[in-house]
């Protein structure tokens, strides 16, 4: 919002070199609305205004930015810009940076780090891509146990700059073994001769430094924390993850499912500043997969293309038909993979989920073959259009229903299992996708049940 | 996961009525897990262990619980028991809780609370429903501008007790206008004498409370905090709204868009908590509703039905065609519907979104008609299908792919916009309502390129 009113003026300023006034104008600005401002205006005016930034406030600005930007300004920087700008970000957000850069560059970047952040690098890119680890930062403060809460306080003011969050505390034993967490808030309301140990709630939460992200998040919405501690097998605190980064975490895998389920690659950038050629590439190949899937409707039709000339009237149907089951299992897909994102589900339940989804695929199929059914003995009542076999072409209708939406439901809960047992993400379970195989399936099931019923008289 | 192991014999227990057993061993149970096992009880068996917990961990256990086991409990208790755990709870939680509640029941639950508590809830009810202020919590704590770091902290330890968070302080002058915040790690890292008003960032960031919640959640992913202040018209604190609760909001927003895109009501419960015909009854509506559209088909089939009988080669092709729209308005439904939802498009960047998808539309028919040219015309090369017509039909195929798709994608890019201008949630443009406005609109199409082309040759 506020880009649209700042932009276009800096944009001005830039034309006429008038840099001064930039700075002057930016200068009371949060980091956060300067950043949309610079994601918001062409690459070569923000790297402009990037350069003509206090170093310090610069700094604050890139962590606001979009990786894929990041990436951008640090491919145009010069070595000892990069390194002081480097050096300066929250070691996880850097190492999200790296991941994004193309690997000539993260040379180059890493190359710049000083000593011990590149140690903090490199500890942080050990562990699988989306898993704990990569989220971690190592700027966290520990306690010894049998401090006073007026010595913690005390350490707290000597070692506590730069700290990513300072909201909690972490007591370790000699060997860095995780004891318990404790928040700033408890230190300060407690008697300054309490123990740290007597302070902490004995209900410590950690994570695994190789849990996946998803299960982060679960971790901290059921737990309401602001931060929690990722300790390695031994119990050996490595780091901490914080909320904000949870958040960050939470839109994204939820982007991913909402872009799955509509059967698009996610997208990683705003709508508006993906290209209209990325875009189309995004979403031309899954259409194009999704067609070649959508032609064996054709091939199953040419089976039955002699059945289809002898009774016209079986074509009117298979929109109907084949969308009903579409329908239904994209329903059973975005409640599967939504509840198997928020971990309500695992994949040994895989059975339990199946059976329930055959009775209620039964009961909406029932639902609508009965609707299905109706409508043609309306229609035969009132303008008479089927003629004698009517009630027949309403049982085909119904029976093709009913089992056309069954079985769309259960292609569209368990896809989303299957992907998972197979390591993909469950969302790629697509709405297009369970579609196009319902509708090849469909149109099998809808003749073979017109067959059976109407052979002798129709066919 | 451990419900799973716990649940069972706690079960036993209470069969045996070894009451005391059951005590112990949830004794050291955190809060959330104890919850956990009680939601994957029976409602029985959990109303009675919550009876034999002492009362304040039931208090806690309480804050835990989903709101529909929360107006469950709270419906089995008598008023005594209810006034206590109702004014131990946290304002917003219980806010939530009484929204949920039948009105008789909230009724009773209102006049339990103590008559400071009550002015809470009221207060936090005047706001409208999905607003900030039905999220926030009035348990800040505010300092004057001119203490010093010492004098706060003094104020702290004196007044911080049973605030909903202790990390950020609010700094107001005499009229309760907000000032700015201030994190307590910086009161407890400055020197004791520096004034509290030399503290603050002056990059404070207020939300109305009118404030939609999903705005909230945007606020939050951009500014990193953990908690920020609510004020009213004049600037005055009137709340604040804390972390967590934004991950919760910003949890259910991502499983209404995504269950919306399904073509489902929301599901408000875990799966396996939502009875088999209420999960019948959230589909059924929906799914009865895209079926009575798709009843249109039939009619639109009815209406070319003599076309479709002189060229049954034309049936062949249908699910192919009116899917290919289906699908590519399922990708841009998903795509506008998750950019709408975080605020990266606003309703008046329609036309400019229309243009974008008008464009895209067309090089995406253009790929898919391009296909289904080639199949035509390498079928009829390899095996004859097709006969003498083959050029036109191929014709027929590759414009009416163009057509329905780039008409899929408006379709789908369109509603979203239409249904928020509209007060609707615009993930109520489900993928399968884009699919049955698309396959009606399609036979369409196709017919109508089909009578132009064929016309005087298969027509």
């Amino acid at each position: 919002m506020l880009g649209k009113l700042v932009g276009p003026d800096l944009e001005e300023m830039l034309a006429n070199k008038a840099f001064d006034l930039v700075r002057q104008t930016i200068e009371d600005l949060h980091p956060a609305d300067i950043a949309e401002v610079l994601e918001e205006m062409p690459r070569e005016s923000s790297a402009i205004i990037f350069r003509i930034m206090p170093r310090n406030q610069a700094t604050e600005v890139f962590e606001y930015l979009p990786v894929e930007e990041q990436s951008h300004i640090v491919s145009t920087f010069g070595t000892k810009a990069l390194a002081s700008m480097l050096n300066e970000m929250a070691p996880d957000d850097r190492m999200r940076l790296f991941e994004e850069l193309p690997a000539g560059v993260t040379k180059q970047a890493l190359a710049t780090l000083s000593p011990s952040e590149l140690e903090v690098a490199r500890e942080l890119m050990g562990y699988p891509e989306n898993s704990a680890g990569r989220y971690m930062t190592p700027e966290y403060l520990t306690l010894g146990p049998d401090m006073t809460a007026e010595e913690a306080l005390v350490h707290i003011r000597k070692h506590g700059a730069g700290r990513e969050t300072l909201n909690m505390l972490y007591v370790v034993d000699g060997r860095g073994k995780l004891l318990d967490d404790v928040r700033l808030s408890s230190l300060v309301m407690a008697s300054p001769e309490t123990k740290v140990v007597d302070l902490v709630q004995h209900d410590v939460i950690t994570i695994s430094a190789k849990t996946d992200r998803e299960e982060v998040v679960g971790l901290f919405e059921k737990y309401d924390r602001v931060a929690l501690p990722v300790t390695d097998s031994e119990g050996v605190l490595v780091g901490i993850i914080t909320v904000d980064d949870v958040l960050d975490v939470a839109k994204q895998e939820a982007t991913e499912d909402i872009h799955g389920l509509g059967g698009v690659e996610t997208l990683d950038a705003p709508y508006f500043d993906i290209g209209l050629f990325s875009l189309f590439k995004k979403r031309g190949g899954w259409l194009a997969i999704l067609f070649f899937g959508e032609m064996f409707t054709a091939t199953a039709m040419a089976v039955f293309e002699h059945k289809l000339a002898q009774a016209v009237v079986l074509g009117l149907f298979i929109p109907l038909i084949i969308s009903s089951g579409g329908n239904s299992g994209s329903q059973a897909a975005s409640i599967i993979i939504r509840a198997l994102a928020l971990r309500e589900i695992q994949l040994r339940n895989f059975f339990k989920v199946f059976s329930r989804e055959l009775l209620s695929g039964l009961m909406l199929g029932l639902l609508l073959g009965g609707i299905g059914f109706a409508r043609i003995m309306l229609w035969e009542r009132l303008f008479g259009t089927y003629g004698e076999h009517a009630l027949k072409l309403g049982g085909v209708i119904f029976l093709s229903l009913v089992f056309v939406v069954l079985f769309g439901n259960l292609v569209g809960a368990s896809l989303p299992f299957f992907f998972r047992a197979l390591g993909f993400d469950p969302a790629k379970a697509s709405a297009p996708f369970v579609a196009t195989i319902v509708d090849v399936s469909g149109l099998v099931i809808y003749f073979s049940v017109a067959s059976w019923i109407l052979s002798g008289t129709l066919l």
